[in-house]
């Protein structure tokens, strides 16, 4: 195989922004072990200096507009970011939250007089801003918050305040050291009248350091990881801002104190706020498939060099990589790091066609003065892209786009932790030496599955998606709500269902039942086959869980109990259907491949199917859609894919591209220990 | 549920130990967090600092000979180094590796001169250890370690070199700042002969703590976790030592330089002298289920308290612990935990009474002098003791207590690691904060699957203990020996095979098949219908291996590729076999259980039986031992247990008992956010 074609065709349409990112960490990042050899404050520090290094070359200003000092390059921004993952991963979660979310922030929350005054700033990190969502008291649930920020028309100031302990603000990156504004999610209170949570920038500290007042500043202290990160908590005592520290692209407050919005529905104006924000979990996703591509070149160059026990009387112990055990551990994840891959880039396209058809209709609508934040108001045309493809950022696009978002963050995130532990495990006592990486790798990632969304209420989320209509359940994400929605629902999806029907008996002419055990083999390389019983399942675990929604509704039940009863099976079903998006995206590249690359591919694909297959193959028996002969020739069939896959391994793992500084470690560089 | 009653029942007969234990963690170890507040070199010295606070206490002499100060209480000194790992890991860790690996070798390997000259030293920790087995180039596979000892008759002393790169000591604990001597590992060379692995005590610094000539003394760094313990790496460059250096309870060479051992057979000698070291298997199972204790506590309690989202226009949110996907990630992982530790107290009696067995034994047979080693040379009556149960210490006990420790320990620490990564998850960000201990735990138990015996290795070990009659294979551990092993006893297996025939008969009368869907929830939470499904798993995994490893042979396929196509089936089945002991401990200790705790203990016991079940219902529904509608009632029984374990999860993690130094965490603790 050449590694190089393999290595072009993953980097895609945004290899420049990644090569120059992978030169940057070569050239600046230094040698691993950062976390280990400083102080936490001198790593902060440092990890400080990188980001202005990275700021300096380009890569931040790559996603953000050309008036304000940008390149207008979303999808490059993107590529550039995930490929800090191949670095040290605390200056990844800095770079995300000073130039994904705070300027971020500012870009998509606020309007032209914020754009102008802050985001050439927050670009270019002169200004060092925090994004204060989370709470101690409220993580997942946004929509609770505590923290207020109240209009006085006395001085026509906002006064933010924390009420509560269990309202300070907790977790949020830069506060603890560097910050110097922060952009604070608050209930916002006009009048006697609470219109939910709204963002406003806060300054936090004066030029020298020191806490303005009013504004108390902790230090979340260690962590397991990520310790160049400098997290923090912040409580707000009375704090004054002026009327214009409102991000108020979606809703304003005019100086006689009158509150508007063009988004009525509180909930729905709430998500669409939420919604903006979405590329934080397109690229936490992104960076914990790269941080796994790490992860596999490290193990499997070793699995490939180091030998124990073997035939004895023969000159050489066996290698580790030729051992089934270890192929079953480590390949299969090499398989699905691809899939990822594949889904990610996916992912990434229609995140920048999206937002690009947002922006444009936005930009089209006008930009005059106060008026800004209203022309965007909508998120560019609410209700004018009724289709469910090709829009221009409307709305239901935006809604597919953070389902799927939410959906590939979580298998990202759960890929990377356990990956990450594989491999470790795999490398004995060496793995857990700070010297060989892995060990860095494990405790910066696995905060991953719980930040940006906590990955098991994003798979509801995208199970929620999927039972609903977008539309019309927009903004009721509670459990209660969507059981009470999806019971209302219930004729509507008997329809849809009967709809469905011709698909699911062509589903079942694809995949046999129990019963045609004649050939267990036949047919099990076929794409048609891997999809078919993937969409089987997700279809069925969708119905299933919308049955029995409404038969507990039916029953007189208490909507949560209903709703509670059911969530392992609507977890599970958004699962399935995560894993039956990122299985097609990964056929869809396998076509698309160059012919020099495809067949080794088309191997890759046919393990990752298969293993995917059969870590649910207990469901698959259980519905008759697997023979127990089928199921077992499943299991038969990924050992001898391990078996195919293993003598290019090494260059599978190559063509990540994983820059040396980054893998280089002891126990893979031959001159230490021969 | 009285909690004090179930914590009785679990801290068992050696309740005392383990409370000594308890109140020196309160007493010494101070706030969580020295890992975090510390210079690396000073927590090792504070560690050190609280290994000797330890020794004074009488923690390691309680498992030590009367003679040197000791308590010959092996039990109670085991059940208190487990419970070391309620607090801080590096401490428990250093005190393994000086109180059990270190004074065990010279306890176990050598003989009188020994003990007298250094045992009470070793104990009280006034001589600070290293045990040096593992090298850079060798980890598992023991026997082909590289370092060497060869006898010098001009001088009658043995030189201690290391030849390669490969065969430098590695990973060992104490050598890179504390210790004085190591118990070194090597070949040993005796006129031309090599005569396999053996063990010396070799000083490797002086009083000063500088290196002594001829030894080179690097650290291995920074780790992932249990950074108070300073492992090292030794190089030896001609290191002389007298000939009494040898510990020589197995073998000696005397002053002619005449090598003799009771033991002819090269590779027995080398499995007997490893076999004395199963009390650190023994022990790192155990603390690896109390690190789970530890984890279960903090998470379930956070869970009771901790509040998000629920139903809209209640007073209040909804506790984590009521969500069934909450109830559903912890509740199966705490049944689990009783399981293993119920496990783990018959292992500990089963070791107690072997060991205590061949010490009686070996005592019997005389002391004197010269020949006190050879006395005990065969580990106390080879071949005395043909049953099977009710042994004196005899090899087939210890082959079969071994095997049971190798697959506790495989098991406690896998669940470990996973229990650990799931409350971790299941606090969120506060999960990741130092603060709230779970980082710590997490990164200090990590290797725990990795040391003292890869897990993988270990139930290769388990399933060839089960494969092969012990006696006969026993010392052939290698692959090829094993798979021609098998072959060779074809006609025997065959022969069990047919007297086992009643007892499968019996099964399937316990165990229906997929057929009888009449009643898909009758006896689910009958004892013998468990045991029956994972003795029957267990049973034709094992014959399964047999048929294909003898199938290869006969075909006259390479026999390393034959076992190595089998390998993840025999891994698999090693583990059937452990995962149907633990599943049999519980029901003894249900049993067993005074009335007060046995309800709670019971549904525990059915939770945890039904979760094993349903994790292997894929090869219960491909074996048609499980029909489509009972799998299903099963899932479903699991969550109706979840429900009813529930309201008592608090007090059933109250019952472990973890010191509130331990758990007292700022998440859990309400003055903090309240």
């Amino acid at each position: 195989m050449r590694t190089s074609g393999m290595r072009d065709y993953l980097d895609g349409p945004h290899k420049a922004a990644r090569d120059v990112v992978r030169a940057e960490l070569v050239a600046h990042a230094g040698p691993a072990g950062l976390a280990e050899h400083m102080s936490r404050d001198e790593y902060r520090d440092k990890v400080l200096e990188l980001l202005l290094v990275a700021a300096a070359d380009g890569l931040p200003a790559r996603g953000y507009p050309k008036e304000y000092g940008g390149a207008d390059d979303l999808g490059g921004f993107i590529a550039g970011f995930e490929t800090l993952a191949f670095g040290d991963l605390s200056l990844m979660v800095k770079a995300g939250v000073q130039f994904g979310l705070f300027a971020g922030a500012i870009l998509h929350l606020g309007t032209e007089r914020h754009h102008e005054r802050y985001l050439a700033d927050a670009v270019s990190g002169r200004l060092l801003g925090c994004f204060a969502m989370t709470e101690t008291g409220h993580g997942s649930n946004v929509q609770a918050l505590g923290t207020t920020a109240t209009y006085d028309p006395e001085t026509d100031e906002f006064v933010v305040h924390t009420p509560t302990p269990a309202a300070r603000k907790d977790y949020i990156g830069n506060a603890a050291r560097h910050g110097r504004m922060a952009a604070v999610f608050a209930q916002l209170v006009v009048g006697a009248e609470s219109h939910g949570v709204h963002c406003l920038l806060v300054p936090i500290r004066d030029d020298d350091g020191a806490a303005l007042p009013g504004v108390t500043l902790t230090d979340c202290g260690p962590k397991l990881g990520l310790n160049g990160v400098d997290n923090g908590r912040i409580v707000f005592d009375q704090v004054r801002v002026p009327r214009d520290a409102l991000l108020d692209r979606y809703a304003q407050v005019d100086a006689n104190g009158n509150y508007q919005s063009s988004i009525e529905n509180p909930d729905r104006r709430f998500f669409t706020m939420l919604g903006t924000l979405v590329q934080g979990r397109v690229s936490v996703g992104g960076a914990a498939i790269n941080a796994s591509k790490v992860a596999l070149t490290i193990a499997i160059r070793y699995a490939a060099r180091r030998r124990q026990f073997g035939a004895p009387g023969s000159a050489e112990e066996a290698l580790l990589l030729d051992y089934r055990m270890h192929q079953r551990r480590l390949l299969p994840l090499l398989a699905r790091t691809y899939a990822l891959h594949f889904a990610q880039a996916e992912l990434v396209d229609e995140f920048v066609r999206v937002f690009n058809a947002g922006r444009t209709t936005a930009d089209a609508r006008g930009r005059s003065g106060d008026d800004g934040g209203r022309a965007g108001g909508d998120g560019g045309g609410t209700g004018r892209d009724g289709g469910r493809t090709g829009g221009d950022g409307g709305e239901h696009d935006r809604r597919a786009l953070e389902a799927q978002a939410a959906g590939t963050k979580a298998l990202g995130t759960w890929h990377a932790t356990e990956t990450i532990q594989v491999c470790r495990e795999a490398c004995g006592g060496a793995g857990y030496l700070a010297e060989n990486r892995l060990a860095r790798l494990k405790a910066d990632t696995d905060v991953f599955t719980t930040f940006e969304g906590d990955n098991t209420v994003l798979l509801q989320l995208v199970a929620k998606g999927l039972l609903t209509d977008y539309r019309r359940s927009f903004g009721e994400l509670d459990p209660l709500g969507t059981a009470r929605f999806v019971a209302a629902q219930a004729v509507e999806i008997a329809v849809e269902k009967a709809a469905l029907r011709p698909l699911i008996e062509r589903l079942r002419d694809v995949v046999p039942n129990r019963s045609d055990t004649s050939d267990p083999d036949a047919g099990l390389r076929d794409d048609a086959y891997h999809s078919g019983l993937l969409r089987y399942r997700e279809e069925h675990m969708l119905s299933g869980v919308a049955r029995r929604l409404k038969a507990g509704i039916d029953a007189g039940d208490d909507a949560f109990d209903v709703f509670n009863r059911c969530q392992d099976h609507v977890i599970a079903a958004g699962r399935a259907h995560v894993d039956r998006v990122v299985l097609e995206a990964f056929q869809s590249a396998v076509r698309d491949a160059p012919e020099e690359v495809q067949p080794w591919l088309h191997d890759l694909y046919d393990l990752h199917a298969l293993t995917t297959i059969e870590a649910e193959r207990a469901w698959y028996l259980e519905h008759g859609r697997l023979s127990p002969g089928r199921s077992k020739a499943i299991t038969a069939l990924v050992n001898e894919l391990c078996a195919i896959v293993r003598p290019v391994a090494v260059d599978l793992v190559d063509a990540f591209g994983v820059p040396g500084s980054a893998v280089d470690v002891p126990m893979v560089v031959p001159s230490q220990h021969e």
